[in-house]
């Protein structure tokens, strides 16, 4: 049986023989450049899986899946702009390496070039794929504003920040599971309903990951945990606790949010005690076991090949249980 | 007849029409302000005359005209960013009333705004558009590209520098065509015919372009005479003077383009003396006229109904006989 690694493994050498030399070189080496910084490369071998899930070879995919990855590395490119982030995986970000108006240039043709990794499908999966293409990737710029307009809005609503993080995060995870059915042209329900189990997984996964960022172990937590906080940023634990906190410890928190000190451990110490006392912190366990357990239902219940089903579950799991 | 103006009138209520109050307003209000700043929608217009010079109402041909003018107002956009221009047809760019964020994100969302004005046609020509409308964006990219490469380049040759301009103006000029016939289901060979006709009037256009930027008529030219030599551009007059002048003035004339005078009436003067002495100034108009001829005989030879051929002419010749 194929298993993930082996996926990445076909994923990573089609990527490496489609990155292009081609002048003007300006353009084109921030493109290989941000296309082998590295990274899990989870949404492309989503793409694979889902094929192969519908009885497919994942080799008709690959395009798909490398057009999946390259969008999402647009994203990184200019998403870094807008974040003024130095890094990326530890490297410099491309607007670092080379300079904004790159940044912007390089972006813009790998948005284009995603729509070009399509051509090779026939009419009908053309487009198929472009109208998903188009609909996630607006979505996902939606997603963008959205986080951008809940910095400086003190008014955001749980349902707004789910809508955000799905945007943002969840429905590109689905589209790379959609885009395997599609290829492998399964059913209109069957695609929607793996769909579903991307986008539950993904909403899943960053409402985790906002809730690591706070909770998770120093240890083996990627980032600095309390970043969020230190940061201000306003994510479902925040929000949920200015729903449960009484007027004055809202307030408090409220305060909280509008102050950078220089020596943050003690706000973060507050801030999280905040979290756990107002129930917000159990809440937003039970909202990741929710999605989770609605995810892996739809995934049972999936007339898939039973191979790549057990590999969905296993890498839905891994990423939910790490480090909780 | 339809004139130029009913195309125009008609492409405009559509544009009307289609501007968006969706959510994020951040993200969609930049989009309307940039398409309603105006501007001749030459593009567009040519979509709709094309489509009905193969005989196809140009009702069929709104969302694809729809789709090269927002293309073409994100490409505007982006640049303006790269350019860090205030201005935009008299009124603050983008990044100028909101910020580069916005710019950048907007412009994005434009991008995949125009793929999806695909999506009405049927699938075959939707994968022609689609593919298309590719082809032509990455070619305004590259050529957005070597532009930036050759400021600081000098050893272009004229040779680069005619395909940075075909890339950079002409193509869409070409590609708003071809889209007309493609909308029209007129043969491959007419798409290709139509398409030539407007990338050679582009070309034309572009170099007609930098040779009225020197010796347009102050009164008449709309932007300020000698700009180009002031801002030390490398255009078709200054590459093709440093081919035919004498060691000594190539040298005097390169050295006038490194230079930033404060009074730059006596640097223009110089300048222009060098581009006409040289013969570069004839040689330009020459090739201007070249282009031309080669592009309505092009014209002359379509199969195309005969109102919109003479519409096409009068566009080109408009185009090419301001202000000389």
């Amino acid at each position: 049986m194929s298993d993930i690694s082996f996926y990445r493994e076909e994923f990573l050498n089609y990527l490496e023989s489609n990155l292009s030399k081609k002048e003007p070189v300006n353009l084109y080496e921030p493109i290989s450049y941000i296309l082998q910084l590295g990274g899990k490369r989870l949404r492309p071998v989503l793409v694979l899986i889902s094929t192969e899930a519908f009885g497919v070879s994942y080799k008709k995919a690959l395009d798909a899946a490398l057009a999946i990855e390259v969008f999402h590395n647009f994203s990184l490119v200019h998403d870094d702009i807008m974040d003024d982030a130095p890094l990326r995986r530890g490297k410099a970000t491309v607007h670092e390496k080379w300079d904004i108006n790159t940044g912007i240039l390089s972006g813009d043709a790998m948005l284009i070039k995603a729509y070009q990794l399509f051509e090779n499908y026939e009419v009908h999966q053309f487009k198929e794929l472009a109208k998903l293409f188009s609909r996630t990737a607006i979505e996902v710029c939606e997603g963008q504003q959205y986080d951008i307009d809940f910095e400086t809005r003190d008014d955001v609503s749980i349902e707004e920040y789910l809508t955000m993080i799905e945007y943002k995060t969840a429905v590109l995870v689905g589209a790379s599971l959609e885009m395997g059915a599609i290829v492998a042209n399964a059913s209109k329900s069957l695609q929607k309903e793996i769909y579903d189990y991307g986008r539950l997984i993904g909403i899943a996964f960053q409402l985790q990951d906002d809730y690591l960022d706070a909770f998770g172990d120093p240890e083996t937590f990627g980032k600095q945990v309390g970043g969020d906080i230190i940061e201000n940023k306003k994510t479902y634990l925040y929000l949920k606790a200015l729903e449960k906190l009484s007027v004055e410890e809202a307030e408090q928190l409220r305060h909280l949010y509008t102050i950078l000190p220089t020596d943050n451990a003690q706000k973060v110490e507050t801030v999280k005690h905040l979290f756990e006392e107002s129930g917000a912190a159990e809440k937003t366990r039970e909202e990741i076991a929710n999605y989770t357990e609605e995810a892996f239902q739809l995934l049972e219940k999936l007339d898939i090949k039973s191979a790549q089903k057990n590999l969905l579950r296993d890498l839905g799991e891994s990423l939910l249980t790490r480090t909780i």
